[in-house]
């Protein structure tokens, strides 16, 4: 099976070039002068099909290195599964996501690392790699990751927040961390300070402060921006590679900056609802529907943050300087009916999460429209430096022979509204509904088939392989 | 004229990839995937020539971004020509070079940007570009700015010493900025407080300090740093792209670190005299031959730096944290009979230069070697960025079909040893004598065809061309 | 002559105390618990005059370290005598100024300082001393300091911009530096990048821009802070001791902040106009009278600067901080009939200067009501620290034994309205029309002579001394 | 009773002045010019005492604000009672100390402030207030802080470290900084991350690293510029007033000055072993007797720190840039037998503590003597400012009528050698042993009664009263 890309931009994320892409099977084979000729014959000729992307862009498929699907959280689980949510993810022009594996406090991590395999396993309409959560770090845990490293699962999420649930202390984050840096695997850090939100929380619902605003104002900055010089600090001790996960406070970023200006292994990434939605427009929403518990469809942490204090313009800089180098998801979806619900007037009972796997290349496309990022800058963005920070670059992130053939043919002249009515993912509603994006995804190919085509989902249920990756390609 | 790269790994900015390269002409037509089949198809047979890259690296050849060929300066020429400077310069694989049109105050620019021309014309063995000199601003050099950029001249560099030579004012500097920040064109500075170093130089001829240890005390890292902060502070008023020139304080990579943190677009480059070589053991050299005067070898400006002080460790750092995103050589060689020797007795009548641009590609691959850089980004310092930086990414700077094909076999299991008895720079002494590299050039090609195989030069005096440049690609 | 002043809170430097403060002719001998009774004997019968000051606080009579009365500028003269200066100064607390010895470029600095003497000698209502101007420095400026710090002259003001007229260029400025480290003497510097302001004031005039706001447009924050930096530099280098005047940017008050924080001998003073007016509010005013030429009140350099960038906030903040040391006036009133009316059509022409002198203690007290420092900090940024920063300290600038009887009652239950119909400097505007201060000078002591009373000035011309001052006692 | 201090330099926070002193009853009534004449009379003749200080400094009091007399810790007690602690301070020239109140978790705080008046009453030689130590905070201890400031008790000393014995969490913290905010008290923090400790020492121990040296080891600077940040954030987050302890660290010095920059009210502490001893020199030291545990002497917390990495010369600097406001001494002697021995084969297990109070003043005298300081900041840091940070400033700090009668007569041309077999700690070694002082303390007055004249104190046990604390005058 031979498919022949032609005529289009392709862009990678130093530049963009005219030129041809040929692919073979599951795998590019080569990247052409465009014309299509190779040694005087005419490759249009000899391939089972071409597709013309004429006025288009060719790029990479986009990489989002973090999605919950299916995700058990507070009695009910996120409500796209591994089927429903990659085939979503493929449609936005996404080919690979990778997910974390939930290990619960009290959870053996191996245990639940093959429990994932099999949620996952046969399901995937796109490949799909795994990140381990490791809460509340034992010694096991340790032991663990050297198992997991073998497995191709390279990055462990440690989080210094939720008490009991995915709580790790200081003295376990360290141990966790001599384990990264001996092995070279990445520390991934929810970087929130648990103890103080909790008392927060306790105060404001004690208040009767129980509106979904309220999960916004009692996470202040604050506490992102302590917990990440936290640990920073730790990885500075302790040698290990630190990937600050879902970064939307800019005094987060600022702490970053400080790290990377001192050679520090420490890095980050934002997603598009830090970019776009704020504490004042969706956090304290009211509608007609749900009055002021509308605000509830965008609860999930770090929280949207005060336009005011201009942290949604801070991030766009951030993407600039590079002091934040991947746009994720943070896809965590859960309905308002019955599930957001279970927080009416107790905003802690929310289950956080936003869906938006489905999204991110248009949203993230629109700022190159807006003039906030160049256009090589949306591929390193949203696939080359997610593949090279999570150890797959040269298979995904890049057009060039050798990689698999995860190629999106993005067309800038199109236009995407975006809506939960026309949307994939399996939600009620959408945390972006009416947003419209000046471009929109034309053809999805994933390991050289077509699965996606105008619109249409044309691959089918397991097409998506596990990725065994190494360690991350990043690091300086 | 049809050549195929067989066997290599080829080395991007964001990675390597074991892939074949077609050439055809003077450009690549294909990047494929190892094997040189295509389509059934042994393209081996189809070609004629096929060089055998098996073990080796395959990379874009190498930018220069800043050389000096034939320069005047204190009644002297620099002792490389175009032809001289550029045949070392592939020698090296170096395929491109930014030469600087040498405008001194009371000279018109474009009378001398037709000499440079001229000077260059049929002489080079590699492409060339130019950037342009502006000493003493005046209304009709901002308007030579104009013209130039339509002459594909789209830099600019300014000077904060050298009065009566070089120097602009701080009035001026804020004019020029004014116009690059309006055509989007890059000011290039020379960032040194020439007023405060010439006080320095006078009370230290004064106190009989005459040799050229001299020289690099009394340009102490607080000139540089403060000539940067300045520079910045009017990029920043004007809107001015900048682009700090040989930087060798740490102090300055911190500043240009902050505004870079801040979103500015400032960028630097280093120069590999400033990673390796130190004010106590070069500029302080003495020796049979030269006495204490043996460190008129090393005098450039900015001037080699304390290693007590740490630069030159900053130096690695900032290349790692992209606070500093290129390295060029400042290539301006001196003999050192008659020409350094004008020096003698007074360190400030030493011809400033040091020649390197032979060795550059070579003396970084050491720190790759050495593990302060990855590969890949060896290749991005070295030619990616400064093509990218100085408009002219994707004819230059990539692998990559429709780029030029200029490209370097690279060798890891080759060993170098550098000495002015075998370089083939035009100087009667080698700034590097007895450095030993682990690795070295095998094979040039310059828009397809090879001018340097197994150390032989096999081109032809005037296979340059001059490269008409857009706007800088490196923008934020 | 014997004075006794009893009941009030006497207010020092480092906090309050209920005590009397016993004065035998020029000086206090002597502070005592309050009820004048000693060892049994009760002092209100054994002096010659008893002031209650009961409810009122007894402060070190004020030292404004930054006056130019009758300064030559522009053809004209501040229209301040130092008669009509320092009676002002009385009336509204202030018991020494510190003013400023002019000489312009090619003018004798001795010569000056001798005609300087002869304009103050006979006049002044209060004491005084003199900083010596130093414009272009030449290699008999550098004699001159040795002479002058001799007469106790102790600081020097060199400026950074007025090319022509005071500017010394920066070699000129590292040697009056070196020689201000070597004898442990003050640099004073009037920090703003002139090269630039000339640049920005000739565009924005070939523009139309011909309004005193124009004047503040064109000194823009950046040409503050970086002729901030640059100045902290030079400094750095020579190990001078620094002092800058009028500081009005809150990113020049970063920039000695950080200078302390590494230590540095850096200090700063800045003025009641940039605690409380704008550039939008007073150089943008518009009036009946003088149409857009309003703003030529507020024209005086640094700039009033804009309150939407908030640097009147950070003024406060840096007081608080200490980041700010002194509070002075840099009094240098003009008439607008005659003198500010020179620049109509032409703001470049108006003499730069405002006239506070009378009114700097009411001011800051208000600071005191408005909560922004405390009763002690009003103190010690108008009285203790200009006496320890200038070296006459002891004699001024405390209330204790020793001290020269200069002392202010002053009644926080009185109520002041400013207003050119009612002040007594010889300005035909206040800048300070219409501002209501919640507390007013009571009593002034200068030398133990009452010289005002209830708002009568009951002094003699020419009651006022020089102060020979010592080198400062502020340096870490 | 009245007594007058003749000759004397009077040394104040702000400078010198030649005055003479009038003490009567308890209290200085008066500051006079020298000579003793008042209106004639001569004083000397009328007073009971007069006590000749020409050409000594008379100081205020040295104010220690941070000592543990008999505190209970690991099963022992500090050797110092408050009866031979006190006694020894006088010695020194200390005539206030402000201990800590030990409240463990588990204990009710205001049982224990009643403990430790029983301990301290009637056994003191100077006076003497409290801070209180909060472990563990729970509602009740909020609700103990409104109590405690009611009793004269307006500063509370939480832990970061210590889990089960001191520790309070992140949340507790917050709670008890939301307290102090509210009333305008202060949260006093040992700023060190235990969690981390905790983990480090366990590894130290099971490498079989267990000697002194290893306590340093194991509490890298990390852990406190970490905890410092954090509590910073959290004071920053509440609006409470914060004072570190105890502060070793530069890089913790930096956080301070950082938050002092913005106008935070934070403020700290160092100590005298932190300007003089290190990690290399003193915990790494071997004697004969003692072997490599000879280090057990300098083990306390936050520890001696490395000299190779400048934390020593870093608090000197922040002494100057008043980063650091205050010295005391966290006096907490433990002898060598039976006390530290506990820690052989285990430092974790060694008694933290050192004992200086006896030396305070004269180690920071040596500092005038070197250069560092000057001799009105040997005052307002050992007296003054630690009056004002914790509310006693008046009554005593300072010279001047109204203070208590604690003065000291201070002779710069006395010398005094430290050593245990001269001190008055009952302690059997000293940490200073061997250290050269050039001066020494002459005479003690204690509320006007001369309790130290030429090394015998002449006091009474139980001289010393309570002191009951107002809230911080050192507020911004
Ligand atoms: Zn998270
Ligand atoms: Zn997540
Ligand atoms: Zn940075
Ligand atoms: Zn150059
Ligand atoms: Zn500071
Ligand atoms: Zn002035
Ligand atoms: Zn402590
Ligand atoms: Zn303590």
């Amino acid at each position: 099976m031979k498919t022949l890309i032609t005529g289009g931009t392709v862009v990678n994320a130093t530049g963009t070039v005219a030129a041809d892409v040929l692919i073979d099977g599951e795998q590019i084979v080569a990247v052409l002068a465009p014309g299509s000729q190779l040694l005087g014959s005419d490759l249009t000729q000899s391939v089972d099909t071409v597709l013309d992307a004429a006025g288009k862009y060719v790029i990479p498929g986009g990489v989002d290195a973090h999605t919950h699907m299916e995700m058990p959280f507070g009695g009910t689980f996120a409500s796209d599964t591994f089927e429903t949510g990659t085939r979503a993810a493929a449609h936005g022009g996404t080919t690979t996501i990778v997910d974390f594996v939930v290990q619960y406090a009290g959870e053996n991590p191996l245990d639940q690392y093959a429990l994932w395999h099999e949620k996952a396993a046969g399901n995937c309409a796109i490949d799909y790699g795994f990140h381990q959560i490791l809460s509340d770090v034992q010694d096991s845990s340790l032991t663990a990751m050297d198992e997991l490293i073998k497995e191709g699962v390279t990055s462990f999420k440690l989080f210094m927040a939720y008490k009991g649930v995915f709580l790790s202390d200081d003295g376990q984050i360290v141990k966790a961390m001599q384990k990264a840096a001996d092995t070279g695997s990445m520390i991934m850090m929810h970087a929130e300070n648990g103890a103080v939100i909790d008392v927060l929380q306790q105060q404001a619902l004690a208040r009767g402060e129980t509106t979904p605003y309220y999960h916004g104002t009692t996470r202040p900055w604050q506490t992102e921006a302590e917990a990440t010089h936290r640990a920073i600090s730790y990885a500075g001790m302790t040698g290990a590679p630190l990937y600050i996960v879902h970064v939307s406070a800019k005094q987060a970023v600022e702490e970053i900056a400080a790290a990377r200006d001192r050679g520090q292994n420490v890095f980050a990434e934002t997603c598009p609802q830090y970019l776009y939605l704020s504490l004042e427009e969706q956090l304290g929403a009211v509608s007609d529907q749900w009055g002021s518990f509308e605000g509830a469809k965008w609860v999930c942490s770090t929280p949207l943050r005060s336009r005011a204090e201009g942290h949604q313009n801070h991030m766009w800089q951030g993407l600039r300087t590079n002091d934040l180098q991947v746009i994720s998801t943070d896809h965590c979806p859960f309905c308002m009916k019955d599930q957001k619900e279970l927080g009416l007037g107790n905003f802690a009972k929310i289950p956080n999460g936003i869906g938006s796997v489905e999204h991110r290349l248009d949203l993230i496309y629109q700022g190159v429209v807006l003039g906030e990022i160049s256009l090589p800058r949306w591929v390193e963005l949203t696939s080359t430096t997610p593949a090279r920070m999570f150890g797959f670059y040269g298979k995904k992130g890049v057009i060039q022979p050798g990689a698999d053939a995860d190629v999106v043919i993005y067309d800038p002249n199109a236009h995407t509204t975006i809506s939960a009515s026309t949307h994939h993912m399996n939600m009620d509603y959408s945390a972006w509904e009416g947003f419209e994006i000046d471009g929109g995804v034309d053809t999805v190919l994933s390991r050289g088939r077509v699965i996606v085509s105008n619109g249409t989902y044309t691959g089918t249920k397991g097409d998506g392989a596990f990725i065994k990756r190494g360690l991350s390609q990043y690091l300086v």
